[in-house]
Formats: C-alpha cells, structure tokens, sequence
C-alpha cells in the first residue's frame, strides 16, 4: 500500500468535480461546503494547475460560474470544462438539430443550434421538467426517426442537493434507451473524450493529473480509466458503500475538499480517516497531530509531516 | 414452414391481450379496434376457453372490464389476469408495506394495503403521474432502505394511445433501477408465474394454449417461454419491425384479432398478409377468396379454405 506521498507523486495538474465537491447545489443556488473556499484558494495559490471538469447540466457556464462567485469560490468561465458546450460543437459538426429536453437554465447555451425538424435528441439534468409530457415527447422524436441519436449530458444515477439526494439526467436516459432499444451517446463524465478535452485544456499529461470528485463511477472510474488518479471526498453524493465499490477503487478517499488539497501541497499527511481502497488508517499513530495540522490552514503550508500508514 | 393448421393444432385455450388488440386506449376511455369486438364474441361462442391477460396498470380491473363492456365487448372482471391484485398477494405473503408509484385509477385496488413507514416501492404505469418529483421520492424511498424492493407491474417499453404510442411502466421501472443499482421484480407479463398464473385460472396447460398480443417481447416471447404458442397482432404498438425481432420470433403474425380468431376458428387459412418469421406469403394464390371469406363473418363458420402456404 503506497504512502500518500508516493500516490500523490508528480501531480501537477487538477481536475476538480463542482457539485458535491465545491458546494451542494438547492434551494437559492446551494450552500458551499465547509473548508471548501479556502481549500480552492491555497490550491490556486500553489504551483498546480487547475480545471474544473463538471457534468451540471442545469445551468450555464456562466450561471454556474457567478453563482459560486458569489459564494466567494475563485472561478472563471474560461476555467470550466462543461457538456452543454461540448455538445453544441458535436451538433454542429454532423449537422444534427436536436429536439431538447433540457432545464430552462442552461436553453441559451443551445442559441446559436438550428432546432428546425429535429433528427436527434439531447437530453440533459432537466429536473421538474422531466414531466411524463415532456419525456413522451422526447421519445416519440425518437421513434418516429429512422436512426435514431440520442446525446445524453453525462450519465449521472443521482447528486445531492441540500434537500437530499436528486435523481440525475443517466436515469432518464436508460428510460429512452429502454424504450426506444437504443444507446445513447454521452458527453460529459465519465466519457473518455470528455476528460482528454479538459486536460489538453489544461495542458497536463493524464499520468500527471488528478480528478477530485464525489462520484465513485463517474468522477473517480472514468478519470482512472483515462490513465488519471482519482481521489473520491466524502462530501456531496458519497455514501460509505463508494469505499466497497464491485468495481471501482480511488487512489484515495478524503473527507472534503480542504483534506485533498491539504494532502496535495504536502501540509499534512493525516491518515485519520483517509483511507486507501479496503484500508482503513485509522491506527494511525500521527493522527492527533496532523489533524490538529491541517485545522490551522494558512500558518503551516508546506509543513512536513512524518506520514504514517499501516504498512509503514 | 408449417401451415396454419398445424402452427394451431391442438389449441384449447386462448389468452388474449386486451390493450392494442381489443381496444386502442386513449382519450375517453379509447376505440374498439375494427372487428374485435365481432371476433371476440365468435371465440366465446367456440369450444375454445379463453382468458384475458393484461398488464394494465392504469385502471382497475373493474374500471377496465366496465369500459370494455361499453364498448361492446364480452369480458367480465373474473376472466382478467391482472398485475395490481396478483402485487396484493405477493405484497401481503411476505409483509411488505409499498410506496406506490402508481395512478389514481388503480389506487383503490391496494386499498386493503398497509402503506405505513414504506419497505418497499410499487411502480405502476403512472402516466401523468412520473413527475419528476414522484419519480424522486420513489427513488429516495428505495434509496433509505437497506435491502431494497422495487416491484414493477409489467416492464413494457411503450404502448399505443389514440394519440399516439406512450411510454410505458417498463421505461420508469429502468429509470429507478439504474439510479439505485438494483434490480426490480416484476409482476406481469412477460414475468413466467404470470403468465402460469393465468393458465391455471384457465384449466389449461402450456402447449394447449396460445396468447395472442401485439407487444412482440412482453406477449410472444414472454409465452413462448412458458411453452406455449403466440401470434403476434398488426394493431396497437405493432410495428414493421417486430416481424425482424433479434430474439424473438411469434408462431404467426396476423392484422389483427379477428383475422386470429378466423385461423382459430379454422373458418379461413387466409395467408395473404399473415406471415411466419421472415416469410411473406402474399403470393399465395387463395388469397383473394380467402379474404373475402373473412369479410363475412357468421356465414361460413367452419368453411374448409385450401391451406397455401409457400412451401406447400
């Protein structure tokens, strides 16, 4: 079992998940989670680079962006890999006029997309308005096609808000792919093309990127899969199941946000509860002194801390 | 290829669909489908024991059996297989108290359910009813319970209204299982026990009966594999394609009920458009007469038409 500072190694760039790592979205745009300002602020004051790679589907990049502004989180519109982006480029490079099912708040990023006689349907976290209507209406577009091409914003199962955990755009999209016996096309995590477009944004290797998010499959699987590491926090739609998951492990598991950038810029090594695939650290002997470490942001960086793991 | 007269020997009981081959659903309750109604009322008055084996989940069987009979159809409620009441039985043997995602127009056949403090969710063919929000709170439901139960009344893709085809319950039931990584059980058709449930309130065994429906999965191949015969009807959601189906393969395809219950009832081996897997029979040479045979009904019950078929 790797030591922190060996599964950290020759990071320099950072992919970071919004909802759920950032802030939990809701009533009033969300609330952010605790540590988590900061925790962005000391990692863009660092020598890592930084992008923010997000599935939300329900607002526009520049919607997004000011709402966290305002929650005091340092973030640009030129920083952010988003779907709906993505996707109006994929429409316009094979000349498909999608009928949309989407949310109100993210319609005017499609304003420049001929929606005339639609030959395909693109679907996104459209939320209320996944009326049956408006789902019945997706479909028959579908049926009524001869190829029929779907083109999903991410494939997320669920994401937390403060009112609890929400359904997400994946399950809506097996529900057409069910119905009409077909499978759509996802842009967005955990697609491989997706991540790749967000690091040659970023202009880091994938061996030289980590993904920080809290989704095991999506943010954790798919970074892994395109050669990145992956560090899951237990924030936003994390449930302790994610730690045993069948077929996914993170390089890492970490509370929040303010543990995974403390453990980046090497300000402490805390193992507390930091824990490693099935490993649980918590005999850690240095625990005491490391949380008491990174509870004292600003005063310590680049401390060292002895790290300490079961196998050391 | 075997002819009709052999495809159908040996049949003593018929199980009939009733959404697209009795009746097209829709506004006010629906229309009869053209000759149904006739054919229908000539199967009862044969030696042939039949039985109605429906996933009908928006009504309840007393709701349905009424508008049926307005329309002139000879059905009473005790010859309905039916999934609301068969879930009332599984939901009482092994103590589970539902959330029930269902129609108002079934709600009072769980009457006598105890829906307290939910261990499990019912999901029905909801139409209007699958807000985005109900959706959410069957979700969140499943997702609470340690050992999840969805109990899902039929799994069909999409029926056809009036209007036009609809989703169905299956679409919804793929939505929930997909958002909480479980599986559903199903109640209704193409479930074996289902189907087994309805021969036995028929007296007759698997390879004496023959269903006949147009959904080419949830009817022909969910009877095909209890050992009985199916043919497929061109009404309701029937479409070309389904004569192509990868898997599953119907014992004859025929316009519609009344043409069935004419090879049934041995009164007209028509093969003009009835056809076997691939093979198109509309070369056949006795079609004309065949069909005008068929065209007047009552006359010529028990007429013996030459079987063509393209081997023969």
């Amino acid at each position: 079992m790797a030591a922190w500072s060996e599964r950290l190694a020759g990071v320099r760039g950072v992919l970071l998940d919004i909802s759920g790592v950032l802030h939990d979205s809701g009533e009033g745009g969300g609330v952010p989670i605790p540590g988590s300002v900061e925790a962005l602020a000391r990692l863009k004051r660092s020598q890592l680079k930084v992008r923010f790679c997000t599935n939300e589907s329900q607002k526009s990049r520049g919607d997004l962006v000011g709402l966290l502004r305002h929650m005091g989180f340092d973030i640009s519109e030129g920083e952010v890999t988003a779907p709906a982006p993505a996707t109006c480029l994929i429409l316009k490079e094979r000349g498909l006029r999608p009928h949309l099912l989407i949310h109100d708040g993210i319609r005017s990023e499609f304003a420049q997309i001929d929606t005339s006689n639609p030959n395909c349907v693109v679907i996104a976290d459209a939320g209320e308005s996944f009326s049956y209507q408006n789902m019945n209406k997706a479909f028959q577009v579908l049926m009524e096609l001869d190829n029929p091409v779907l083109i999903s914003l991410g494939k997320g199962r669920y994401y937390k808000e403060t009112s609890g955990l929400m359904l997400d755009v994946g399950a809506y999209t097996k529900a057409l792919e069910y119905a009409c016996g077909i499978k759509a096309e996802v842009v967005g995590k955990p697609a491989p093309g997706y991540f790749q477009s967000a690091l040659q944004e970023m202009g880091v290797e994938s061996h030289e990127a980590i993904m920080i998010g809290d989704d095991i499959v999506g943010d954790v699987g798919g970074a892994q899969r395109c050669g990145m590491r992956a560090l899951q926090v237990r924030t936003g739609k994390f449930r302790p199941s994610d730690e045993h998951h069948p077929e996914v492990k993170a390089d890492g598991y970490v509370d929040n946000l303010a543990e995974a950038v403390d453990l980046l810029l090497n300000r402490t090594w805390s193992c507390k509860r930091s824990t490693y695939g099935d490993w649980d650290t918590s005999h850690c002997v240095s625990t005491k002194r490391s949380l008491l470490t990174s509870e004292e942001p600003g005063e310590q960086a680049g401390a060292s801390c002895t790290v300490h793991t079961a196998q050391s």
